[in-house]
């Protein structure tokens, strides 16, 4: 699937030329901008304002501008990615918000859901999300994701009266190459201020969630350090867990913008960038193998750039690369492997 | 898992600072030496000459040596994996050999197979093979992948009147940044060589299998120019697919070898380059995502640093890339695409 040039009067609207920040804000999922009480529209609208507000902190910081592309989904949907690339700051910055819906494989179903009990249909359903991973040149800056993601489906047609499900989903999380405890608590203690107005048992939850989902189990490491991470959460009402995943998008550049404009100048040698590009293969790994959404997005045909928007500029995989006993790569490798308690 | 000091002595028989060439030929499988008569120490044995002959080869080209690694696998059998990394011609060429069993869970009987249709048990298995893939430094010099293997299952614990199984696979492919016909022609001559001496259908079908095989699905296009791929062999005896498998394995010299002593020295862009290393990101992406024999690796918890071997030193994804109209970029790119017929 490709970014198309005549498509609909409504992907027209959101095309290149005409700037984001001017197209209206619930043009993607279907229904247009209508029923505007819809969770669907509310969600689109949160996504689209955190994509333009991140945006212009990443710009602010790095001195590029991001590309944009506006992009159909044949079965269903679109979306709209941006992407600084070869900046001052940012080797890779992307964020992508994307609001699809259409017939779903049973396969991809299992892929989004890590379900395993479903049949052969297809199963109608409709996401709507942002997501984002920004990898700065520096080695001593680190790398953010964060992705937040609400889910439908409808009963598939040969069992039309099963029940219709929601959800939503999401998470922040930071893969630094080198360990600064400061920043790392700095980052943990923005999300655990933004879980805490929602509920105390938030951060805890979702911290240990993030240590277990980001886990690269054929390595035994984590591919960072961690955030915090949720998923199938149905269990309060969608308005309040809306607003908990719209305190979570706006944590980001708070939690994220100040590390990195305090390391992208640091000094640094020639074995620590071939360490930070070992641990960006490492990413390479933990993306293609585990993440829900890559492959999800691989399996529904998603837009292939997009998706893998996420995949470092550069990777490197050197072999049988051990950490020496007591350097600051062996410390970052302890920190994989065993999660720390970031916050006091 | 990692390689082991002081392990048993079947294994200290092989450490490193035994060369491999010293080591007898059937160390690894159950039951060492004594049933040479058996295909588990015959296929062993092949591998391990041909894993010999084909390093004197690549080392030859390149001025360097490998670095070899002797490993256990806890659940049973091990291997030997050499790598030459940073060469004068090869960025990373490694050749693993490897002889496992044990109980393999269903997931991976999956990845193994394909198949579908197999319960929760796991199932008691024997696998031997040589696998290998060889990255140039020059981008107008190709990749090689080869791997050649054989794979036993016994019948599952709570069936045990289901019949045990026996398979031959394998295959050898290229993978070139740039279309030079003649050498993808002397490449694909030299495998029908060796496939016709052993039955005329062979070639075409297995050329048409590797076009299959090869293919990253979401993106639509092969990692390579292609070569020839078999799986799921055992319709004839097990001596004459071994005399097959072991001419191919002795093919993987005459076909590779003249290719990259014909370009190691071509002059090159920094553009080309940078089209290598985004052809090198596609080669991980199918490592990865689709090949059966990483995703078996990955599940049957074998050594991760022999698994992943194959992938690149370095590898590039940059957003959106798209090859200009006319340019050998896009050629190559339609060779990816629309695999062609390339001997007359």
């Amino acid at each position: 699937m490709r970014a198309t040039k005549h498509a609909t009067a409504r992907a027209a609207m959101i095309e290149d030329e005409v700037a984001l920040e001017e197209a209206p804000l619930t043009l993607l999922r279907p229904g247009g901008e209508g029923d505007s009480n819809e969770m669907r529209a509310k969600f689109e609208k949160m996504v689209r304002e955190a994509q333009i507000d991140i945006c212009k902190a990443i710009e602010d910081l790095d001195g590029g501008k991001f590309h944009e592309d506006a992009w159909e989904r044949p079965g269903g949907g679109g979306g709209i990615s941006r992407v600084l690339q070869g900046g001052k700051v940012f080797e890779k910055a992307g964020i992508n918000v994307s609001v699809v819906y259409g017939q779903m494989p049973p396969e991809a179903y299992r892929a989004a859901t890590g379900e395993q009990g479903v049949g052969s249909e297809t199963i109608p359903f409709f996401a709507a999300g942002i997501s984002s991973v920004m990898h700065p040149i520096n080695p001593m800056a680190p790398t953010v994701h964060f992705n937040y993601r609400y889910f439908e489906t409808d009963a598939p047609k040969d069992d039309p009266n099963a029940p219709k499900a929601w959800w939503f989903g999401g998470g922040t999380d930071l893969t630094p190459s080198y360990i600064f405890d400061d920043d790392i608590a700095h980052f943990h203690g923005i999300l655990k201020d933004a879980c805490d107005k929602h509920d105390p048992e938030y951060y805890p939850k979702f911290k240990q969630w993030a240590d277990d989902y980001f886990l690269i189990k054929h390595r035994g490491e984590r591919r960072g350090v961690g955030g915090v991470f949720f998923d199938d959460m149905n269990d309060r009402p969608k308005e309040e867990l809306l607003a908990f995943a719209t305190d979570m998008a706006q944590a980001v550049v708070p939690a994220y913008v100040p590390l990195v404009a305090k390391h992208k100048d640091d000094s640094f040698t020639q074995e620590q960038k071939d360490w930070q590009q070992m641990r960006r293969g490492r990413y390479v790994e933990f993306n293609l193998v585990y993440d829900r959404g890559t492959t999800f997005g691989l399996k529904t045909g998603g837009r292939i750039e997009s998706i893998l928007m996420s995949l470092p500029l550069t990777a490197r995989w050197q072999y049988d690369m051990q950490p020496k006993e007591g350097s600051r790569e062996a410390d970052a490798m302890d920190a994989f492997k065993n999660p720390r308690t970031w916050l006091a």
